[in-house]
């Protein structure tokens, strides 16, 4: 007798029952072929890498949530994205690589996070990047939101919206006030705007200002010599306060809220380069193919404080807005800078696609009741198995994929097992259909059966 | 300035170029269609599994390879291969299910060798497993060397050979003479057999057999009552030699291996079993549509000698049998022992795609040479791309794969781009096709390019 351990999957680990699987691998597959239209290239790295190799850059919560441990004299880490692997992979393989280099990865990452509903310590993420070498021309960064919308359009979505921003619009314009230092700060009070209030967060902000000047003043005066013109003017923390209660206060379509941008004359280098590109960006979007009502400006979002340093995409389901953000991604100036001296500039999108399978099950968004690998099971109902093996293949010729059922079952219970694969057609091969070489043909979902030959049977199935 | 960290890919794991991992894609896409195409259910385990749950049948060199270690207060452990998860999962979620449960699996898993040519530490498995509850139809054993035979053809092999076995044949032969407790040393011997000759062979076996007989009769007694009067007539070791050098001597094709199996006259119920299943067996491979020059009786092939109980598969490439069997199974009488109580035997297939896809390269029997994702490069000759974004986007409509290269950069380098991708055309659109409206394709195979419309240019391509 051998002693029994309890079979477990860990807590924080996806595992899917099978029609569930096969849904997941169709929308995996449907992001896969997306990004293969626009001309990706695959990769797959492992998911084991040197410790050393992947940490170069992590620190913070990254570092704690890494799943890390020796093997012999390997000091070795678990991939907690699919961004540090690449930054590796250009870099290791720069002289074999064609840039700019478009690759999409879709594979597991890991982070030990507490595991919550909906939080998985192992999960897919759905990768695109394009990585230049030196430089990258902005029309990259235009191609993205095609790429997302073809993919939510191809996933079966309707109603959603790609919110586009560009970091250096704020960074310049915190920085025209001198206020690069308090950024953080401004956007946490901004971010209450709905529980304190309009004239509340313009107070906050003017406090914070005021101290804000004071203390740039003193310790980055040479970095702010250029700027020191200007922000004379607005001595006050006031006035600053005022123009950043008109900066988040700009709303109306893409082109009126490029105007009002234009119209808050900020003289300052970055703004006018991030407003620069992202009125190109509005432009080309439409051009590569996305209607208009499905993607907008909006200057709130700012993903990833620092990674970003550009043109930054968010995507929400518009009826579901609660569900976050389920595609973001962003422009950044240097993939690989602990790796290599060399500038790779580049911009990609994520879909954390175990994430989004589980909020849209549990929101009944999808449903996996229906799904099914094979259309047709045969059956036998003696133990002549011959004709079932010769009319199974002679389906899987015309390419109908089937599974059989030659059990030593009763025929009520292989209909359940038909009921549970979600084959619409069973074929059940008797003693007279043996005789009469015809097959037995149950329509599934309309209850029906009818004896004929294979090939009407086969024409039946076809043209379902 | 950064400190920078080398980037390095561990050794022992695979990793790819583009070309390289679009080619392996493939392989893997071909192998999930056959496998689909039989009616199997998609699995996806963790890679991550509690240490406790994975280890628990394991030991010896199993253990010492294993990724295990702690996180929090977790003993973790990386998957090893895909059919202890599988036993876990069918316990797990045994009520959920439907048997015969027939899921496909493809994945990797982690076993840290000592890295060699060829031999990795993190590898594809692709796995079929068929699992009964209580009992599973011999039939099934019968259509995986159609699924064998499929996936290889579909993958674009013709001279190949399934060698089928059971392993109750031998096994009840070394019963039948008293000799179970001695078959790895005589199989030891007899795999000696092209280097020290058929006599020597034969000596050693009846030396081996003599002892065996001493041995076995008193530690056995019990349990080989039935048998004594048989092999009392065997009493010299010389004659079960005889038996043995007999069985190894069968040769012809499966008729006539069959047949001499039959003359050796074996009064074994489990040697007679076997022998009976192996007769179903080839008879049922040929219905399910196996032409008979594919696969054969190999009574040398045996298999993980604990883990197969019956029927067992390996699979050869006969112009390259150094490569070692390309895919291998067989039956088990009981999957999930170390979990539950249920019996629960199965029968299934694995292909290491990893490894296979190492050799066949290696050996220049595949080619990743010409692999590409996108047909049509679209490059832009001006600094005016609204064309061009809409060229992509008309070709993407009709279902072409387009990539786009946008930069600033000379025509030479945008061809020498368009080469490394492999593409079939590349769409030209400078200043003249913009005032125009057409577009210059040139097809990079023939060298030759023209300027045409839009629309005639799809054509060209599509009819290509």
């Amino acid at each position: 007798m051998i002693n029994k351990v309890k079979p477990k999957t860990l807590p924080g680990f996806m595992e899917l029952l099978p029609n569930e699987q096969i849904l997941f691998n169709k929308m995996k597959q449907t992001i896969q072929g997306v990004y293969e239209k626009y001309g990706f290239l695959p990769l797959d790295t492992p998911i084991i890498e040197d410790a050393q190799v992947l940490l170069a850059k992590a620190g913070g919560e990254t570092e704690k949530q890494i799943y890390r441990f020796e093997k012999g004299e390997n000091d070795l880490a678990l991939r907690f994205d699919l961004t540090v692997p690449l930054a590796k992979y250009v870099t290791e393989y720069y002289d074999k690589l064609s840039f700019p280099f478009k690759r999409y990865q879709i594979g597991k990452v890991y982070r030990g996070e507490k595991p919550q509903r909906g939080r998985y310590r192992e999960f897919y993420q759905c990768d695109i990047d394009i990585i230049g070498d030196g430089k990258l021309s902005v029309i990259n960064e235009a191609e993205l939101p095609a790429v997302i919308y073809d993919t939510f359009k191809n996933l079966g979505f309707d109603d959603f919206t790609i919110c586009i921003n560009n970091r250096k619009i704020l960074n310049g314009l915190f920085e025209s006030l001198s206020l690069e230092d308090k950024s953080q700060e401004i956007l946490r009070i901004i971010d209450k705007i709905d529980k304190i209030g309009a004239s509340e967060v313009k107070k906050e902000i003017a406090e914070i200002a005021t101290e804000g000047k004071n203390k740039t003043d003193n310790s980055n005066s040479d970095k702010n010599k250029t700027d020191n013109g200007e922000s004379d003017k607005n001595t006050k923390g006031e006035s600053k306060a005022d123009v950043i209660m008109k900066f988040i206060s700009i709303d109306g379509d893409n082109q009126t809220k490029i105007k009002a941008l234009e119209e808050l004359n900020i003289s300052n280098e970055k703004f006018e380069e991030g407003l620069e590109e992202l009125k190109q960006l509005i432009q080309f979007v439409k051009m590569f193919g996305v209607p208009e009502e499905y993607y907008k400006i909006d200057l709130t979002i700012a993903r990833g404080l620092d990674y970003y340093t550009g043109t930054v995409y968010e995507t929400f389901l518009n009826k579901y807005r609660n569900l976050g953000s389920i595609c973001s991604g962003g422009r950044y100036d240097n993939l690989a800078e602990y790796y290599t001296d060399r500038q790779m500039p580049g911009v990609g999108i994520s879909i954390g696609l175990s994430r989004l399978f589980f909020q849209l099950m549990d929101n009944n968004i999808i449903s996996a009741d229906n799904q099914k690998i094979a259309d047709v099971l045969v059956v036998s109902m003696t133990d002549d198995y011959a004709m079932c093996a010769d009319v199974a293949r002679k389906l899987r010729e015309e390419n109908i994929n089937v599974a059989i059922n030659m059990e030593d079952q009763k025929i009520g219970k292989k209909f359940k097992y038909a009921d549970n694969l979600n084959v619409k057609f069973v074929i059940i091969i008797g003693e007279d259909e043996i005789n009469n070489n015809v097959v037995t043909v149950k329509d599934m979902l309309a209850g029906e059966q009818q004896t004929l030959s294979l090939e009407s049977a086969i024409k039946l199935i076809k043209n379902d």
